[in-house]
């Protein structure tokens, strides 16, 4: 498995500088104070850390359900992550995670069993072990 | 502080699917089994994650050099991030740093200490403290 790179630039101090996030294989992502801080429409690493998760998250939860023979039709996760002052500076202190999925010959007890095992042992959730993951999942058809 | 917003979407089986992540203010970024693991061209949720970890550095040593009375000129960062097999799965085991900084007014040593502080205590680095990070961290003119 390669490794997987991304690269960040900044330009300028804290308050005026402006920021440019890079997946190797994805498009700039622009940020700043105004749009990490102050609200301003734009991106933030908190966006790419909620993307980065439900994209796992989705995909791990691919793999449980095929497991339990219910390969998914479709699975669409939101994540919203909670950026706090904390002692000593900002921490990421949540991420809240919903997803509906489309799932064929799967009860609702089995699929939630399914969905929880996901959030604690997904790769990316292992990754922000430190940080507050809550699920919501839910079958759709 | 608004909370930040992303999703994913997973369609079909986990060896035949594929995947979108999408920051909320981001551009949609495609994965599939073939570009996590089996090396194709393409993202993946180790990309993001790398990603949103140089983009919160680079800021966040914004913020210490300025404290230092040395705000940066620039800043370029990249994340190697490496996947492997662990126990009952895939982890990210480790993120490599590198970051070249254009810093007028401040000598290796201030740097290197404010580097080093930054990669403890930046918040897409406290949120991963689950994972082993390692920084190589250069003055450049």
């Amino acid at each position: 498995m390669p490794i997987s790179k991304a690269s960040a630039s900044w330009e300028g101090s804290f308050k005026e500088g402006r920021g440019v996030m890079k997946p190797a294989n994805g498009a700039e992502v622009p940020f700043s104070t105004a749009t990490r801080f102050e609200g301003q429409k734009g991106s933030n690493p908190e966006e790419m850390i909620g993307a980065a998760l439900a994209g796992c998250f989705s995909m791990a939860l691919s793999v449980g359900l095929g497991s339990a023979n219910a390969p998914p039709k479709s699975i669409r996760t939101t994540a919203d992550v909670t950026l706090e002052k904390v002692e000593g500076g900002f921490g990421i202190t949540s991420i809240a995670l919903t997803c509906e999925a489309e799932v064929p010959g799967i009860d609702d007890a089995k699929f939630q069993e399914i969905a929880a095992a996901t959030k604690k042992g997904c790769p990316v959730s292992k990754a922000l072990a430190a940080t507050t993951i809550t699920l919501q999942a839910k079958l759709v058809s």
